[in-house]
C-alpha cells in the first residue's frame, strides 16, 4: 500500500517473484468509470471506491480458496478501505506500507509517462492517507533490491526447513540456528505422545528465537522461501516414503529435500528418480556424529544432483565439523545414493571397531585379569599415539563410570542392539562379492548376544581357565592395531567396488578426510588413510601398512591362540587373522570346492596351467 | 466319425470336455430339407450332403481363425466327404473312427428315443461307409470312460510340459519319461547357439520316444492336456520373469506352472500372487541332486497353493529319490516361497559343508603332511560311520583322480565360483537376525579365493612352518564332526526363524527327511536330524548332540590353535569354535557395545539387575 507513485507495482512484482506467488495490481480492478474520472482529473469519492475494493477483496477470496497466497498492490489509503479489503479473508493480510514524502514522490511521478493519474492528484492522496497501525513500513527511497531484502527479513518466512525433532534432528536444528539460519521446524502431532514438540523445543533454546514451529505440514512448507530447502531427519524406511508422499503435495518444482536419515542407498536412488519427475530435487546425505556431533559439527556425506547440492552446500559446510586443516568435514560424495552408501559402510566399519574394542576389553579382563579402571588407563595411554580414536577414548571414559562401588559396565546387560546399517553393509558385501569378514563378524556377534540367552542351558560356564594367558599386553595392542587396519581395508574395498560397479567415481581420500572429524569412527588411522588414498585405492598398496601388518601378524596370531585357549569370544580378531592367512600364504582350498562343484553339478573349473581362464569339465566317475 | 448310433455325440462331448475345447454336432449343420428327408425315411444323396459338409467346414475354419481347436461329431462316411470337411484347413484334422458291427448298433438305435433317423436307414449307412485310411480306430462297444482314455493315449498331446533343457532340465525330463510320463519339451531357439534342442535331445534317448519337442511356445502349450502342468527349468531371476510373461499369454485358468530353478523365495511369492490374479497356479520348488540326482531321483521341495500341489504331487513323488524307508524325498513344504527358501538354506549348508571338507583337506595335507591319496583313504574310512555323507564320498573320489602322474586336484585353480544361493542365505540370516556364521564364512572364503590374486604381491609365501602340527588325526576328525553339527544347527535355526516370521508352519523333521537322499547334503547326520526334529526344533535341545559337542570341543580348539600356528586358512572351523565359545561361556562383550552406543547416540541399554527389560540411559560425560 501507499500513495500513487510510491512504487507499489514495481516492489509488489519483485516481491511476488521472490516469494514465487502471484501478483495483482489493484488498478486493474477499477471500473471504466473510475478510470475515466481519474483521467479527467477528478478525485474518486468513497462511493466510487467501494465497488473497486470489493472487487479486489473478491479476488483475494478466490486465491485463498485455492489455498494460495498472493501480493496485491493497492493504495489502501484509509483504514476503512483496508477493512473492506480484509473483509472475511481466512488468511492473514500483511500490510507493507511504502512510505515517503510528497516532494520525492511528486518528482518521481512527474518523470513517469503513460500513467493515468495526473501528478496534481497526489496532494489529495496525501490528505486522504491514514497510515496503518501495524505492518511493515518501508522507506520507498531505497533501491528495490534493498527494499525486497528488508521485506523478506521482516516476513514470517524461513530459509531452511527441518522435519523430525528426534535426538539427531534437534541437534542439527540447533547447529543450523547457531550458524544464523532462520528455520522452520516441523514435528508430527501424535496425541498424547508428540504434541507441540517444535514450539516446546524452540522455547528451550535461545539460538532458536527466530525459528518457527509447526505441526501443520502445509503451513510449514509455505513458511519456507523458494526454492525450499528441507532437511528430513525422520525414521528411515517405510515411514520416509509415507512422509515424502505427504509433503510432496505441498512442494513445487525446484524445491530440495535432503534426507539425513540412515536410508538404504537403493531407496535413495528410487526416491530421487521418482521426485525428479515432479522437478523436486532429492539429496541423500549421511550424517554421523551422534547427538553431540550433530550439535557441534557432524561429518556430512551428501549425494545426488550436483546442481541441487550447490544450493545447499553452504548450509551443510557451515554446520559440519572441521578437519585438522580447518576444511569442512562435508563434501559432495557422488551421484545417486552414494552418500547413504558410504554412510552405511561407515557404520559397518563402526560395528567392527566397536567389536574389536569389546574383544580387546574381554581379552584384557578375562585373559590378563585387569580391572576396568586399569583397562581404562591402558586405553588412554594407547590413545596418545597411533591408536587414538573417538571410540577408544569414550570406552576409556565408560570404564571409569561407577554406580556406588560397582563398575557401571558390569550392570549393563550383555545384549547388543543393532539398527540396520551393519546388516546392510554385510548384504552389500555379499551382493558385490567383497568379503567384509570383519564387519560381518561384528554384526553376527551382536545377533549372537541377543539369542545366546535362548541357549543358556547348554553347558554354560564362566570359569576362567587356570592356564596363563601367554600373549602380552603389547601383543594385544599390536593385534588390535592390525585388526583395525584390516577392518578399514575391507570397508574401503567395498566402497571402491561399489564406486566401480555403479560408476559413481568416488574419491576415497575425500571420504576418509571427512571422516577424520565429527563422525564416530574418527581416528588418527583415518587421517593416515586420507593421505594414502591420494595416491592409491587400496590399503594393501601402501608399504608402511604392509610393514605394520607383517610386524604385527605374530602378535595377532598369539592373541588369537591364547584367547582360544581361554575360550574367549573373539570373532573379529579371528576374522582378521584368517583374512591375513588367506592373503599371505598359499594353501589352496578352493580347488577342492571347484572339483566338488564340477563333480556333482558340472559347474566346470579353471586350471593352474592354463592362464587363458578356459573352463574345464572332468567326468569324475 | 461313424455311422448313426455309433455314439459320436456322447463320445465327442466327453472328449471335448476332457480337452477343454468346444464341441460341435454335425447334425446341427443340416438344412431343414435334409432333416425332413431323413425323418421321412429317405436316405440323403451326395448332392444333399454337399451343402451340409461345406457348412461344417466353414465352422471349422472359423474356429481355426481364433487359433482354437474343437471336436466335431460327424458321420463322414465317405473319403470324398472327408475331403470336403478337411478342405483348406490350416490345422491338422485327426479322425477318430467309432467302429462297431451292424447288430450291436442296430440294437442300440432301436432302444433310443426322439432321434430323427429311423433305424432302418442304418443299413444304407453301412453300405455307404468307407473306413478312413488313418486315424484312431475305437471299439464303440467299450464304456465311454475307457474310450476317452484310449483316445487320450493316442492323441498327440502330453500330460506334462517341461521348459529349459539345460543340465538339470534334461535330467528331470528323462526321469519323468522313465516314469511313463508323456512329455512336451520346450527349449528356446537362439540362432547358432540353441537350435532344435528339444528334438535333438528326444532323438538321443529311447525313454523319450513318446515326447514331443518344440521351439514354438504356443504350440508347446497347446500340446499339453488341461489343466497344463509345466515344469520350468530355466535361469532364475529376470529371465524367469520374462519367460513367465511370454508363456502367460497361452495359459488358461487352472493351469499350473512349477518353477524348479533356484529362484529367490521373495520372487516366488511375488510371481505366485501375480499369476493367481489370472487363475494360474504357481508352485515354487527346490530341486537338489545335481545332474545325476535329477536323473536318478532328486530331493524335491515344492511350496505354494496346496490344491495345485495335489494335482502334481504324483509326478514329483514318482521322480524323487526314496529315503531309507522307501518314502519319497519330496514333501509339500508350505505356502508362498517356502520351498525355495529351504532350498536356499540347503545350498547355504552345502557351502559350509564343502568349505569344512576343503579346510580339513588343507589341515591334513599342509598341517599333517598327508598326500591326496592318503587323505582319500582317510575320508573313505570316515565315510563308514557317523561322518558318511555324499560330499565326503565324492571328495574321496576326487582326491584319487590323476592326470598322468599328477593329482588332478593340484591342477585346479584355487578360485571358487558361486551362484547366488549361498549369498542369499547370508542375506536372509542378516535380515532375520540369525548369525549363520558357518555359511557366511564359507561364502566369504569363496569370495576371497576370487580376489586374493589381486593381492598376490603382498608378502605371499607358501612356506610351511617347521613347528609340528600338534592336533592329531582323530582330533581333526572330531573337529570336523562338531563343526558340521554347528553348521546344521545354524541352518535349521534359520529355517525355524523364517517359519515363525512368515507363518509358514514348516516341519523341520520332514525337511531333514527329504534331504536324506537325492540331494547334495545327504548324510547320516541328516538322518539323525530327521529323527531329532520329530521332538524338538533345535539341535541344541538334544542331549546326544550336547554330549558330542562337549566331548569334541577340545579337539576343535586344538585343531584351530594348531592351524593358526601353521597359518592355515580355516574360516569355518574358526566360526565354529567361536560360536561355541560365545554359547558355552560367559565373557560379556556386548555390554561394552551397549555402553558405547548409549554414550555417542543415546541408544539406551538394559541392565542385568532389572529383568523387566526396561531401557536405561546414562549421561556419560
Amino acid at each position: 500500500m501507499g500513495v500513487s507513485g510510491s512504487g507499489k507495482t514495481t516492489i509488489g512484482k519483485l516481491l511476488a517473484e521472490t516469494l514465487n506467488i502471484d501478483f495483482f495490481d489493484g488498478d486493474d480492478f477499477h471500473s471504466e468509470e473510475n478510470v475515466k474520472k481519474m483521467a479527467s482529473g477528478s478525485p474518486l469519492n468513497d462511493s466510487d471506491r467501494e465497488n473497486w475494493l470489493d472487487a479486489i477483496n473478491s479476488k483475494a477470496k478466490e486465491i485463498i480458496k485455492k489455498n494460495k497466497s498472493a501480493v496485491f498492490a493497492c493504495s489502501a489509503l484509509k483504514e476503512a478501505y483496508r477493512i473492506i479489503l480484509e473483509k472475511d479473508l481466512s488468511f492473514k493480510v500483511l500490510w507493507i506500507y511504502l512510505k515517503g514524502d510528497f516532494d520525492f514522490i511528486h518528482q518521481r511521478i512527474s518523470e513517469r509517462k503513460g500513467h493515468f493519474m495526473p501528478p496534481n492528484l497526489l496532494k489529495s492522496q496525501f490528505e486522504t492517507l491514514e497510515e496503518p497501525i501495524k505492518g511493515i513500513f518501508v522507506n520507498l527511497e531505497s533501491q528495490p533490491e534493498e527494499i525486497i531484502s528488508f521485506i523478506m527479513s521482516k516476513l514470517n518466512t524461513s530459509e531452511f526447513g527441518l522435519v523430525g525433532l528426534g535426538v539427531m534432528g534437534k541437534s542439527l536444528a540447533r547447529n543450523l540456528a547457531k550458524n544464523g539460519v532462520k528455520l522452520s521446524l516441523y514435528n508430527r502431532h501424535v496425541v498424547g505422545l508428540e504434541e507441540n514438540i517444535a514450539n516446546k523445543f524452540i522455547e528451550q533454546y535461545s539460538e532458536l528465537e527466530h525459528a518457527l514451529g509447526f505441526e501443520d505440514l502445509e503451513k510449514f512448507v509455505n513458511a519456507i522461501q523458494h526454492p525450499r530447502k528441507i532437511f528430513l531427519m525422520i525414521k528411515a524406511g517405510h515411514e520416509t516414503d509415507v512422509f515424502i508422499d505427504q509433503i510432496k503435495l505441498f512442494l513445487e518444482k525446484g524445491d530440495i529435500l535432503i534426507d539425513g536419515g540412515n536410508s538404504h542407498y537403493k531407496d535413495t536412488k528410487r526416491r530421487m528418480d521418482s521426485l525428479l519427475k515432479d522437478g523436486i530435487h532429492f539429496i541423500g546425505t549421511g550424517v554421523s556424529g551422534g547427538e553431540k556431533g550433530a550439535l557441534e559439527g557432524p561429518s556430512i556425506m551428501p549425494s545426488g544432483d550436483f546442481e541441487a547440492y550447490k544450493k545447499i552446500s553452504n548450509y551443510l559446510n557451515n554446520i559440519a565439523a572441521k578437519d585438522k586443516n580447518g576444511e569442512s568435514c562435508c563434501t559432495y560424495i557422488g551421484p545417486e545414493g552414494s552418500g547413504h552408501f558410504i554412510k552405511m559402510v561407515h557404520n559397518g566399519i563402526e560395528y567392527a571397531e566397536m567389536q574389536l574394542i569389546a574383544e580387546t576389553f574381554a581379552i584384557l579382563r578375562y585373559g590378563k585379569g585387569l580391572e576396568p579402571t586399569e583397562i581404562s588407563s591402558l586405553f588412554k595411554s594407547w590413545s596418545n599415539g597411533e591408536l587414538k580414536s573417538y571410540l577408544l577414548e569414550i570406552t576409556a571414559e565408560i570404564l571409569l563410570k561407577k554406580e556406588g562401588d560397582q563398575n557401571l559396565i558390569d550392570l549393563i546387560l550383555d545384549k547388543a542392539g543393532n539398527k540396520g546399517t551393519g546388516n546392510w553393509t554385510t548384504v552389500a558385501g555379499t551382493e558385490l562379492g567383497i568379503p567384509v569378514t570383519m564387519i560381518t563378524s561384528a554384526l553376527f556377534a551382536r545377533y549372537l548376544s541377543s539369542i545366546k540367552t535362548d541357549y543358556i542351558g547348554i553347558n554354560h560356564h564362566s570359569v576362567v581357565s587356570s592356564i596363563d594367558f601367554k600373549a602380552s599386553e603389547n601383543e594385544i595392542k599390536a593385534a588390535y592395531q592390525l585388526a583395525r587396519i584390516l577392518n578399514h581395508q575391507q570397508g574401503f574395498s567395498l566402497i571402491k567396488t561399489a564406486s566401480d560397479h555403479f560408476n559413481w567415481n568416488l574419491n576415497l581420500s575425500e571420504i576418509a578426510r571427512i571422516w577424520t572429524n565429527g563422525c564416530i569412527i574418527r581416528s588418527v588411522l583415518m587421517e593416515k588413510l586420507a593421505e594414502i588414498f591420494k595416491n592409491s585405492s587400496d590399503v594393501f598398496e601402501n608399504i608402511d601398512f604392509i610393514k605394520e601388518m607383517t610386524n604385527n601378524k605374530s602378535a595377532l596370531k598369539n592373541v588369537c591362540k591364547s584367547s582360544l585357549e581361554k575360550e574367549l569370544p573373539i570373532p573379529s580378531h579371528l576374522a582378521a587373522i584368517d583374512y591375513l592367512n588367506v592373503l599371505n600364504n598359499n594353501f589352496p582350498t578352493a580347488n577342492i570346492i571347484q572339483a566338488q562343484r564340477d563333480f556333482f553339478g558340472a559347474h566346470t573349473y579353471q586350471r593352474v596351467d592354463d592362464s587363458s581362464g578356459k573352463f574345464y569339465h572332468t567326468v569324475w566317475e
